[in-house]
């Protein structure tokens, strides 16, 4: 009998399999509707499918450069230009096979086994699971109302004592995922020098960037030429199933990023490249779609305190509202698996996010049209009224 | 000063390198033909296009199941039934980003740090680059004329011998990249029962299947259920650019690989799963390709001896002539660079397969359109004439 490896046993992504639960059910005929993953309802932008559309006339769609064609990591490199002011060499932009390609490689190219990573908790599942499978230390420092629900220097170097050892790496999300904290440019600018001073290398991760709905959004690229940045189509351009993304490295980074992503992943899908060059000139239209989810972000801030969820975080930006469930149940999984088999609405467990205390917790992504949003907060109303 | 990780060092993947100054050179004007990477000239299936396009009506690509649509993986499940007559569960089976995809999945999922996997050598050199990265020994075992240029239970009871230790995993290529050997069912059973009595796990490359010239094609699943099997779309279904593959999975594995891909993958691209399950009922259209690649291979076991390379392997599947360069180079690498600076002819060096012989040798793919390789082949005719 063979066995599957140590390092495979790590938690599953819960919304995830909240997903797969949902679409059995709608395949099964189930009115389900689904706030679990964060997943815009709209499509990708008009001329992004006009683009695939004409680059499946000739139909040739091949292995590209590993790091993506030369005319993506242009028009990327304008997009620094035109959308922060910020002058990037396109031979610094790496194409990724969504920004879940981007995390790998980072995780690869910069830490080797045993190094510690901080992360935010609660925070980004993956990111916990991806550094466990490739055998780095996870440090979660807690992103609370007590340090504005971010990483702050002052919380890493308390995590340091307490780890007995220094952080090779620091990844910070902003707009972050699930609590919507978008961290300004004084603060980035103090994890970036705490970093410098420390040989950290910083993680920025910006793939919620144009879903800042309070605050400013702030690339780490204007503070610190030393970050390796990771955005994505998925969020503001709505291209999830496309899986494409990008990576803004350091120059003297590229070529080993350039050579781990040669033999992980060979390209990213031309198509997806295509289409996503065409999507950077949409803002026009996405613009609109951001509206929809301010609707229902406004919702949302005022429903879900009114059903008995306290809402646990800023949401100022990214399309999530992440609350304290406590008044409901003291375990997320079996509450999210109890709406969706009774209510038909998909939600994620806290323990997603935070192993520690999100046994209380859920996340509600309000990507979708606002109409299914309505109907899922009615039903909710209907289903936890005492 | 941050560095990279010391696992980042690994070999480039060297035909991805000349692809991409062939990629520069074609830009710059230059007439390229290039018989580097293992990529069809011909595009994807009418129906897959079609399918696609058809997709790109309503344009709302998502998410899936994080191994894949219900619906390609019972596509690909009566695929067996039907070109195999093999029952595979659809559980069993994993929609994967590529065959890329399927074997960082499969190294991580199965193989824990300093595990020993053996491969052949001459082998693909993404094996090697990603067992490395992952902190797997690479344990090279000779493919050469003595045992049929393919695995064999001795070489590898000989191989432990020397390792001082077991081997965890074995994965064999069959058709096998570079060096075209079909590995024969009596082959793959001897493997599949070395494999069994010592708990080793093994894995079988098959994503050449449908490109057999000679000899006859055997999927591990006709001979084990208990090995992994990994296939892709990208070559006899000319969809490399789409990014899209599978692997077969033993009913208490398939959990394991679930979690791990949610993390690292969250899913593949779902337009190519919709392409993807369209290319499977293409194979008239396929087959007509097929037979372009059989002409490709009859001019060059031709015409390659003739020019002065002797053919250094069976070339009995998949699309590759793997070369003895002996009589013009002792360092394939600088002879790729030149033969493309001079005669614009990418192929790929011997280098990438063979760490130990491969300065002397060169592969040159024949999966591009007869024309073109007619002409390389009299550029090449021309440039070595003593």
């Amino acid at each position: 009998m063979t066995t599957l490896s140590h390092r495979s046993a790590v938690e599953p992504f819960h919304a995830m399999d909240v997903l797969a639960e949902a679409t059995r059910r709608r395949d099964a005929g189930f009115p389900v509707i689904s706030m679990a993953v964060g997943q815009p309802s709209h499509p990708a932008p008009r001329a992004a499918l006009d683009a695939a559309r004409a680059a499946l006339e000739h139909g040739r769609l091949g292995y590209t450069d590993a790091l993506g064609t030369l005319s993506l990591r242009t028009a990327i490199s304008l997009h620094y230009q035109q959308h922060y002011g910020i002058s990037v060499d396109p031979r610094r932009i790496a194409v990724t096979t969504g920004s879940s390609a981007g995390f790998n490689l980072a995780f690869l190219a910069l830490f080797d086994p045993g190094d510690r990573v901080a992360i935010a908790r609660p925070g980004y599942p993956a990111y916990r699971n991806i550094l466990a499978a490739l055998g780095l230390k996870v440090v979660e420092v807690d992103a609370d109302a007590s340090n504005g629900f971010t990483l702050t220097p002052q919380g890493l170097a308390d995590a340091e004592a307490r780890e007995g050892g220094p952080i090779r790496g620091v990844l910070l999300a902003s707009p972050a995922n699930p609590t919507g904290t978008v961290t300004g440019r004084a603060q980035l600018q103090a994890l970036a020098d705490y970093c410098a001073a420390r040989n950290i290398t910083f993680i920025s991760d910006e793939i919620y960037h144009g879903l800042t709905f309070v605050g400013e959004e702030t690339t780490a690229l204007a503070v610190t030429d030393a970050a390796v940045v990771i955005n994505s189509f998925s969020k503001y351009y709505c291209m999830t199933g496309w899986r494409i993304g990008w990576m803004v490295l350091p120059e003297d980074k590229v070529r080993g990023f350039e050579r781990i992503a040669q033999s992980l992943y060979i390209s990213p899908p031309e198509l997806s490249q295509i289409a996503a060059e065409a999507a950077l000139g949409a803002s026009a239209e996405l613009e609109v779609y951001k509206e929809s989810y301010a609707v229902n972000r406004a919702r949302l801030l005022k429903r879900l305190p009114e059903l008995g969820f306290t809402i646990a975080s800023p949401m100022d930006g990214a399309f999530y509202a992440y609350v304290d469930a406590g008044r409901f149940t003291n375990d997320s999984m079996a509450f999210a698996h109890r709406m969706l088999a009774e209510i038909n609405v998909a939600a994620t467990p806290g323990r997603d996010f935070d192993p520690v205390e999100g046994h209380r917790a859920m996340r509600f992504s309000y990507a979708g049209a606002p109409a299914e949003i309505e109907i899922a907060i009615e039903r909710m109303a209907a289903w936890l009224k005492p």
